[in-house]
């Protein structure tokens, strides 16, 4: 039995600042398991947990404001070391009858840190070093017991500890870039303050994961979709490492692929990790005939979703012996969001995040729920996964069909695939394809008048739509080199026939969506 | 009676060189009065026209050629001098008994000249100057008679002079920009040699023209369709300067203009210039009416080009004592084009070119035949036209009917007009109205999925068109600048109620067209 890779963890608590999820993604790139959980989680639950520290997150709320979230002052009776950051520090503070006040002025930016004492949470840092801040209230007095361990130029108090128990606050926010050592100050807290072990890497995960899906599946088969996409690759390949051809992974060519996609999922699967039953199933003929006259792109989406469940359904009951099916859940979908305005009791059902209905009555195997998008690609990388990949641009579930305003045509389709095929090819020629969130061709069933030789043209629009985004919920279109651009426009008009005439989308999200359906 | 301001004038015989529209606008510049004719113009004409001098223009052809294009060495024998530019001094050399061969390399581009005597060609010039050089073909030899005045490195008669007659040759071309001081050999040429005075100004033009139109007006009325654009406007400014009232201006408002456009013609020459006879004919509703349902560009053109004749006309019946009708024609549309593959018989039909048909039997009055378009603008500054009107970039005939794609409809006439008013206003923000060719907005007629605060929405696309020309025969996009880009988009979309996504349009001329229909 392997030895269980969140044995050394943290917990973070989440008073619903924007940047908790970076915490834990800085505490993981050093190798410390975490886990999110709300501010109001009950010491019962904390203490089954068993974390070996307590990180309190920053949050927009103020500590002597009615309402503002607060914790137990239990948790600092667990033996177990506690660090505050930005509001975390403040509600340390005011817990134990410090002062904090309303800052005349919202502190936002660089300051520069000076460094008190670096004995344990600054320990290795510099004397001076950069760090972020972003607060409107202030530690004015800090409580009895306490001392300062950093400060700035406006802040006396930037960092504070407890004299005799293992309990400090940061004001500033080491977990965002833009602090300096900030990832070296969680990391000491997490090893030289709480003593975990560098346990969490994805070659343990591996080691651990897969004696964890052998346990379970037992002699059974497993079924998975997969789509081509990151997640549902590295779940196959993950699966596929633990119990090899007791997989089954299903691929529906639903006709509105890209270029070569269904052929490079071949490759890839069926070829390089020689997965001997893996299926391909050919609908497209079904899902252009479902589409055939509908315009409204929420009609689209759903026909696609039906169609699909429909079609992994009967390929799925021809799998024999077969009782699990894996999906590629990540660890975002599954935290629990925090109301800071009010504790939510509400938890998300995460069940069939990848929408394929309880109905089909198998059980779930989701082997990367405890994985964020990057330690997601750092195991494909592990597992042997091919960059083209690791490091794809999202494609939507419903693929080309919203790609293509209105009624969907095999026409359509052709040209669509042609022009997005030398977008995708000429974006990676100039080394953008990584910087960019997302780069493809829509097609616009409009025609215009062209000339070429001597010949008038009246032929189909195609618009090119490239966008940079950290998470898919806002998203600015790329200034992207405008010789860059002209080629791409060439190319398609000379190369891709029905189509004379290329615009580039400048809307940003939002006011529009990324998808233009 | 006033001077004949074309006394003093030069012919150029075109050889059908691209540039040889320039050898006469470099004359005009400096107030000569030119013509172009075709080379083969013959012997007799050139004796009625009676020019001071001839120039004989570059052209693609070789002397020595089977069927090149040639003159009479008659011309020679006129008394008047000549002046050969490029294939002109290889034609002259040719006729004259020199050698012209066909050159190592085919020599383009720029080249110091060294003058060698400068008592008349280059007379007042440096002694070396930058000129530009484009040829296939180079004279060997001169021949007998003939003395170099200015030389290259490479060309050891870059100009030639006869020793006793008024020849002369160029083997670059003074008429182009690059070429340094080519405007004023081109001077020398015309008021040294040739002794013109520089009667041709825009000032001498309008005292000229007012008579001659009053003299073949008489008592009579005169109509003429005004649009807004320069032409019309100039025509419409010159009329009024020489008839006053006796001018009916007739604006038709077809309901596919732009925003507070006839509002803007109302004010110019109903209320600047006081037009007392300016009339508008609100015929709105029927373009409309009759675009119901039309989507083929073609079509819309036919049906709004037959509407506005048949409401013209009847608007011009109406008017009392009307035998005139006065239009924009310009001398560029009725120069005889030169085909050197051998001389072409046709001349063409220059009536109409406004597109009025004959059977309205008027007598044309066309006061601008004799103009180039930079002359047409400099005569309507004389004239006290805004500037407004007078650089105001080209606007097609079909108006903002072409530039929504398919049906018209009068939603989207609206959402159209706010935001082409949007692209104008930030374009003349940016200071580049006066530097683009073409800068406007175009409607699609296709809806795409948006987000504004919490809402869903699913309204129509702007794409926005700059285009960069000189003749409007092949253009370039734009590379405007991304800000601006972005405050245009932002722009469209915060205020333009039924847009949530702008395009950029990213397709040169050819393969595209600078109107989309």
């Amino acid at each position: 039995m392997v030895r269980d890779i969140h044995e050394s963890k943290v917990l973070i608590l989440d008073f619903g600042s924007q940047y908790t999820q970076l915490i834990a993604r800085r505490l993981r790139e050093k190798n410390i398991y975490c886990e999110i959980h709300p501010f109001n989680t009950s010491i019962e639950n904390i203490k089954e947990f068993n974390p070996k520290g307590i990180i309190l997150s920053g949050g927009p709320a103020s500590v002597y404001e009615e309402g503002a979230p607060k914790v137990s002052k239990e948790i600092f009776e667990l033996g177990v070391p506690v660090l505050g950051i930005c509001y975390g520090m403040q509600l340390i503070t005011h817990l134990f009858g410090g002062k904090v006040v309303r800052a005349e002025k919202h502190e936002y930016g660089r300051a520069e840190l000076q460094v008190l004492d670096s004995s344990d949470l600054f320990k290795g840092l510099p004397e001076k070093f950069v760090v972020w801040m972003s607060h409107a209230d202030r530690v004015l007095e800090v409580p009895e017991g306490f001392e300062p361990i950093a400060k700035t130029e406006n802040a006396p108090f930037a960092a504070v500890r407890h004299k005799e128990k293992p309990i400090y606050g940061v004001q500033f926010h080491p977990e965002v870039k833009h602090s300096q050592f900030g990832d070296k100050v969680l990391e000491n807290f997490a090893k030289v303050i709480c003593g975990c072990e560098p346990l969490w890497t994805m070659e343990n995960f591996i080691e651990y994961e897969v004696e964890k899906i052998r346990e379970t599946v037992g002699d059974k088969n497993v079924i998975c979709a997969l789509s081509g996409g990151v997640d549902s690759s590295v779940v196959a390949a993950l699966l596929h490492r633990a119990i090899g051809d007791q997989l089954y992974p299903i691929f529906v060519d639903t006709g509105l692929l890209r270029k070569g996609e269904r052929e490079s999922v071949e490759r890839t699967f069926k070829e390089k990790f020689n997965m001997k039953n893996f299926r391909v199933v050919d609908a497209s003929d079904l899902f252009l005939e479902r589409l055939k006259g509908v315009v409204d792109p929420e009609k689209k989406r759903k026909i696609i979703g039906h169609t699909f469940i429909e079609v992994f359904e009967k390929a799925a009951k021809e799998i024999p012996n077969a009782e699990f099916l894996a999906q590629g859940t990540l660890y975002p979908d599954v935290i629990e969001s925090v109301s800071v305005k009010g504790p939510s009791a509400t938890i998300k059902s995460h069940h069939n995040v990848g929408g394929l209905p309880e109905k089909l009555n198998f059980k779930l195997i989701e082997p990367l729920r405890e994985l964020f998008k990057d330690e997601v690609r750092e195991l494909g990388r592990q597992l042997g996964l091919p960059e083209e990949i690791i490091k794809r641009q999202p494609f939507p579930g419903p693929g080309l069909a919203i790609r293509i305003i209105g009624e969907v045509k095999s026409e359509y389709l052709r040209i669509l695939r042609d022009a997005d095929a030398i977008v995708l090819e000429e974006i990676k020629k100039a080394g953008l394809y990584d910087k960019i969130w997302q780069s493809f061709a829509v097609f616009l069933p409009i025609q215009t008048v062209g000339v070429m030789g001597d010949e008038r043209t009246y032929d189909y629009v195609i618009a090119i739509r490239a966008v940079e985004s950290v998470d898919g919920m806002t998203a600015d279109w790329v200034k992207l080199p405008y010789e860059l651009l002209e080629r791409i426009s060439n190319r398609i008009i000379n190369e891709v026939e029905g189509v004379n005439r290329v615009v580039y989308d400048i809307t940003s999200k939002p006011p529009g969506t990324i998808e233009w359906e």
